[in-house]
């Protein structure tokens, strides 16, 4: 288990290199939700999300013999960003195994920011195994997507920022929305925030086509989703939960939400019309929970994650342009 | 001329009804300015624009019998829907004078916000004659949009928020670009940022095609543009610059700048693209300014206001689908 004073010195060694993203308030949502929600907008985090978090907090912790053989990571892109990011602030080579149907601005920054990107097939190829062959060739070190206790503590200082701002702001959160893949972000941010806020109930929130954290949840056991699965959430299709980050869910979580993909795409016009905010579909999966009245939010005071901004233009549009 | 006690005055009267807004900063923009760029997020204010400080601090400071016949102003579309909010919030009736071509999203939301409509045409009709008549038939107060005392002590807190959380993160800027259309924000921040930030260089920005205040600085006459004059910027469509607001900006700007409406097209691209912020035409001049090399960023700290992101949803997907 990861303990909260890895996750505070995560936040030490994420302190030059992160933007400590504001906590946001807005009247139309607060009015929506009949209570107080703070928006956590990592979409203006560098590099468009809250994944160089957590690849930083590996990459910085290598061993400098360790870091002239580079490393290894795959990941729909978010992940890879963040990894092509840290390991530029490091002088380190990055290698990158990303599905070939990647959000295009995704594939493109990560090339920009010095990755190297190896493609393979979302659906028939096997991204872990692709990558960990690469690592063993070139004795790269791998930098996991989620797996990771480094990446966890990287990735849960987001809790922490929102617990600290929040307290701060004296708007102690009822409950906290995060959105969950592999459960990284949501693992990591339940430790920061039982820690400071222990009467807090979080609920992971995930796309209604990938439950399997909901299902594991249910039957405790790590289940997997079928590989017919498909959603517009591209930074959300891990088929299964993680072996560290489960047990952090299973303990911390209250519950697991999902949310359909026509519930996301209202959110991201809720959040152009509204909040002023560009949204990708994975990172507005607890705005989508919050606007579809996915749990109660009445009186209460809800924080959510908006995790990543990184979406095509061209579906970006395409959403907005759709009737309500 | 306007003292700064007036401004932390207003702040005072501001502080439960407004959002204090982050200054955000954005690692792909310091690349570009080669520096270090401040970026205040108006976009993110209630209402969406910083219009309702000057509004909220106008009407809160009528007298209780005065508010009984409400209130009337002119404006493109920003204004209303802070004189319509502030209005809601003070239990007053508001008619707003408005272009009938004025974007169908400020229209609407000053309708939702309980604002009475009232529609001429912008390239014929006088707005500020028809809200005078109106004023003076119903006994109610105007609320100019930027030409008043109170509008511009209310508009010049988001350069006293600037001020304070700059230094605070140790970074006073060298120079600050503030949107200008009347002179309204550019006037009363000018006021607060010379007081706390005295070395500091003030440039308002605004569209070529309205310079009203680039000529009018440069003559020491208040100037008008022709009415044959048009812009993307729908905002910042004032022919002259104000009385009040004038004589500010003649005393505090180091000189104003202006940029064109396709400079202004890719800082809402650049703003989609890389900050994940949704920003309107006349409210990205200043980001325009940066990316177009208007003025000397580099090495520098420049702070910018993002003023608003009252942008339709048709011209923001045609915006972002021209090619660079």
């Amino acid at each position: 288990m990861i303990a909260f004073e890895e996750i505070q010195a995560a936040a030490q060694r994420l302190n030059a290199v992160c933007v400590r993203t504001p906590l946001l308030q807005n009247h139309e949502l607060d009015k929506v939700a009949g209570g107080t929600v703070l928006l956590k907008p990592e979409c203006l985090q560098v590099t468009g999300s809250f994944k160089l978090r957590g690849a930083y907090n590996r990459l910085s912790q290598l061993q400098p013999e360790a870091r002239a053989s580079g490393v290894v990571a795959w990941s729909s892109g978010n992940h890879a960003q963040g990894v092509a990011a840290a390991a530029a602030m490091l002088g380190m080579h990055a290698a990158i195994v990303m599905p070939k149907d990647a959000p295009t601005a995704k594939l493109a920054n990560t090339r920009k920011l010095g990755g190297e990107v190896i493609s393979y097939d979302r659906y028939t190829g096997d991204r872990e195994r692709i990558a960990r062959d690469l690592a063993e060739v070139r004795g790269a070190a791998l930098v996991p997507s989620y797996d990771h206790e480094h990446v966890i503590a990287g990735q849960g200082t987001v809790g922490l920022e929102i617990a600290e701002d929040a307290l701060e702001l004296q708007l102690p959160p009822d409950q906290v929305l995060i959105p969950c893949g592999g459960g990284g972000l949501s693992g990591g941010c339940s430790v920061a925030l039982k820690a400071l806020l222990p009467d807090m109930d979080l609920f992971p929130v995930e796309p209604s086509e990938f439950d399997d954290t909901a299902r594991s949840f249910a039957s405790g056991l790590r289940e997997s989703v079928d590989t017919s699965a498909r959603s517009i959430c591209d930074a959300l299709q891990s088929p299964r939960p993680g072996k560290l980050t489960f047990p952090l869910l299973q303990r911390h979580a209250s519950g697991i939400l999902t949310v359909t993909d026509a519930e996301v795409r209202e959110a991201i016009r809720f959040a152009f019309k509204h909040l002023k905010l560009v949204v990708e579909p994975g990172d507005a999966v607890g705005l989508a929970a919050i606007l579809a009245g996915k749990l109660d939010t009445r009186g209460k005071t809800t924080a959510i994650v908006l995790s990543g901004g990184n979406i095509d233009v061209e579906l970006f549009a395409r959403i907005q342009a759709e009737p309500k």
